[in-house]
């Protein structure tokens, strides 16, 4: 009998199995582990950002725990694209196998490339293009082209005994798109003729009804936007977005106006784009930020980074009043060209008030159609299900309602209801016989970096800095003679983030020093049982007072 | 000359002042303040909802302090509506002035009654009703019909030998409202014909294009999915919508389901609005929860709180799998009949995501027409400003893009942009001779409520609380021989929030102790300057090995 939450049995001879470490049950930190004939493969291998329980933590990487015992099993890590989610961690996996082969296209590479070299790392590098087909150990991948709000993603094939897995990657399916490469339903279609035992299926938008408009919709409204500015005009929108950043180009040079990349990550990407040849920059359009503040208003226009209100951004700052060069004058036009990530509500409209009140004109996607996902909803995914007809299908990239609505789904297209596995991270699917079902559960938990370090950071420390992020803490520190356990100074008590008032805890001195006259009478020396009592005695006095919890600290001094 | 961020000059006679002490420039804690011939009026006392950057705090109130020194010169405070933004601080005026007349509707005292008992408040009510007249002190009063997302909601016109002003309140244009009850447009345009000096405007959605749809088009959409259920039903909205719980009740009654109702707030105002007459209760629909819980599961539905993700609300704990009562099963169907207010997102999808892995099936705002607003969108402010025709404008209740896109329409209808005055809270507007104009501005702060005290937790203590959150605390306590300045016993390092890792701080000790002999061969006793010396190593050290910023806390103890 299988139990679905212990470690699975071994895999059977021919079987594949397949593991996500990162990226299902929620969206981020993209990472796929495949398993056959002894041999491991890797999909993908980003980061996730943290949210409001993970306080001060800076990225949240896939848990390497299932793997790090066979790292020289590894076969290949496949990039499908260059987006944080997919490829952020892979500095974190290198660390742990240098040599380790990193598959993907061109412009996936480049990017990831200059990550490394901010990590001093220089990774094997394999680049494919679309249509190619290549063996990595047992594994025969097939890489067919993807459109996604990133140049130059595929999907990828993978072939072995075990039969035709196929994984999107992320995905959507605009029928214009603004490169002419459109995503490979064709090849699909081929594979779906071949038989496709197990389909992993982008679910980001499985919940958002209908088409994704194509990317090329946006250009006319930057145009009908920024023709009407009279002064200067400021577009933020992702750092990696070639195809958006490529429409406000554009844009730009019509209406006769210079443009300055803002923040480094925009400057960075656009430079590694147009030196690939992924971003068309008309001769002379560049102009230095420096120069760019000399010229008139409405000859110049700056493309920024911190559309989603990122609080130490090129535009957070500006909504502060607090940029170094740029200040926002009335009759500034200011487009966030973006998606409005869950989460970043507050922020993002944080900035747009910030501007508004400057004085500022804010286009964003909630008064005008300046964004378009990267992410096929339901109405695509349909197609996709018809183009592939997978006998066992399993969603992919998402939060449990994403899930649920793209196995919806697949199975309103005919995948039988129980060859749809939802499985989230850490949950073995086996694919045995052409049938995937759930072997068992590998442990999964989150690897925090904050700072310079990974991993040091865990639920414990999360957990009191939330008791300390809603109540601050009061301090109580007593000298204490530690043959007679009496105070030899009177007790110290301080708060922080407690109270303003300086008063607030004056009361509680007196009750400490109660408190240790009762422990010195009873004999009391040992400092531990000494701070216990004194901790009891103010954590009680201070719910009662003031119906607060805040962290209470004692320490006792040995003297 | 006019400083507009100085305290305003005296009003001039037979003048009218307006000022805002919450509500403009933010969404939450409406209040504004009236003066005329040296009387008071005020219309609304709500509450604000903290955000991130306000951890730990229950509520937020509209700063008094531009009237605590004329409490006695409020002839009246006028509640428009019976939300938590528009009454939630009125017990808090009420401690301060506590015969204070409460003018409002029905429905919106009987909330009203219901608050003040839980804060043992027996306050001065004045109903009135739709078209009623009445005059408090030099103020006439005229009370007109709204709609918007809870009954018997009015907005008010203002007489004073100044002129003629509106407020409207919040406010939507339902040409269909379930109850029948219009807003009274023909009484606006009554009020355009004879005169509208000054029009304060609801810009809640001023950004949105459109019309709002009728809240009757709700119903439809809750057969749909209620008919197709064949388990449990939980329903969760907001426990002051009437007509939203209406019309989950005659769908409830149609398929034959029993309705629980659960949540304190929910049993607490749909039994007054039943009591009133606001909501029709089928005989014998309504049943205890316990009595539900042994029903069969498809002849009940549930009725609930927490649609906004409250983390004790009953349905954050079903979603948990931690209710006292109530365990979600595969193919439950629960529906959350609600808008996603910004801010909410993380904690909404939390409770969408745990439901659906659970294995119930979850309607939402974002995949069905389960929600509309309460709100007029830019096509309805139209309406509003063509039908009363203001010679000024003030935008009121919004952040700052509300407040300029409210402008703008005002504009756009034929208002002079000189005569559209934004002001955020604080801000003074006069209207004299008929002109409204800003001419200064008064001291309005936030006024935190922290469990049982009101104020004492001020911007010190949030910003502790912030710094406390990201990167917790590391706490330095040595005793020290007052005379020579020697520590007389080893220090002790700790950290809470700062690492799980018991070894991550080890460093510093041996850093301290370095610090401890320099300042006593410096001959430095002072505790303060000792203090500040391990501060500095300590957070020069922990910057450097670790790239945080905990709080760094040393405390010295002279023996």
């Amino acid at each position: 009998m299988i139990n679905p939450n212990s470690p699975p049995p071994a895999l059977p001879d021919g079987g594949l199995r397949v593991v996500a470490l990162g990226g299902i049950g929620e969206v981020g930190r993209n990472m796929t582990v495949f398993e056959h004939a002894g041999r491991l493969l890797v999909v993908d291998c980003g980061v996730l950002f943290p949210e409001d329980d993970q306080p001060g933590v800076d990225l949240i990487l896939p848990d390497f725990r299932a793997i790090e015992q066979r790292l020289d099993d590894i076969d290949a890590l496949v990039l499908t694209h260059g987006h944080e989610d997919h490829i952020g961690a892979v500095p974190f996996l290198l660390k742990l196998r240098p040599d380790l082969p990193v598959v993907g296209s061109r412009f996936t590479l480049a990017l990831l490339s200059a990550k490394c070299k901010e990590h001093r790392q220089n990774p094997t590098l394999v680049e494919i293009s679309d249509g190619e087909r290549r063996a990595f150990g047992p594994y025969e991948l097939e890489f067919f082209a993807v459109n996604h709000s990133i140049p130059d993603a595929v999907a990828v094939a993978i072939r072995t005994l075990a039969g035709l897995v196929l994984h999107t990657g992320d995905i959507k399916l605009d029928q214009l798109p603004l490169d002419g490469r459109l995503t490979d339903l064709a090849g699909f279609s081929r594979l779906g003729d071949e038989g496709v035992d197990l389909f992993l299926v982008d679910s980001t938008n499985a919940e958002v009804p209908g088409f994704v408009a194509p990317e090329r919709e946006i250009g006319p409204v930057l145009e009908n936007v920024i023709r009407k500015a009279d002064q200067r005009v400021i577009v933020a929108c992702f750092a990696s977005h070639v195809h958006r950043v490529q429409q406000v180009l554009d844009v730009a040079a019509q209406y006769h106006r210079r443009v300055a990349l803002v923040g480094r990550s925009m400057v960075r990407n656009m430079g590694i784009a147009a030196e690939l040849g992924f971003l068309h920059v008309p001769d002379g359009l560049f102009v230095d930020l420096n120069e760019a503040m000399e010229m008139p208003a409405n000859e110049v226009l700056f493309v920024s980074t911190g559309s989603q209100g990122e609080p130490l951004s090129a535009l957070s700052r500006m909504a502060r009043g607090e940029h170094r060069q740029i200040s926002i004058r009335p009759g500034d036009t200011i487009v966030l060209a973006s998606s409005l990530i869950p989460g970043n509500e507050n922020a993002v409209f944080g900035v747009v008030n910030g501007l508004a009140r400057l004085g500022a004109t804010v286009v964003h996607q909630g008064n005008a159609n300046v964004h378009v996902s990267g992410h096929s909803p339901a109405g695509e995914l349909l197609f996709l299900y018809n183009a592939v007809r997978p006998s066992n299908v399993m969603p992919v990239h998402g939060e449990w309602r994403h899930l649920r609505a793209n196995a919806a789904l697949a199975v309103a297209t005919g995948v039988a209801e129980d060859r749809v596995v939802i499985a989230e991270d850490g949950v073995v699917v086996d694919l045995v016989d052409g049938e995937a079902a759930i072997s068992g559960r590998v442990e999964v938990g989150h690897v925090y970096v904050d700072g310079l370090s990974v991993g040091d950071v865990g639920e414990s420390t999360l957990s009191d800095r939330l008791v300390l992020g809603e109540g601050g803490f009061i301090a109580i520190t007593v000298a204490v003679d530690s043959s007679t356990g009496r105070a030899v100074a009177p007790p110290t008590v301080s708060g922080r983030g407690f109270s303003d008032d300086p008063k607030a805890l004056d009361q509680a001195i007196s009750l400490v020093e109660m408190e240790l006259s009762r422990t010195e009478a009873e004999g009391i020396t040992d400092s531990h049982r000494i701070a216990q009592a004194v901790r009891r005695v103010v954590g009680r006095w201070v719910a009662e007072t003031y119906r607060r919890r805040p962290m209470i600290v004692p320490t006792i001094i040995p003297v």
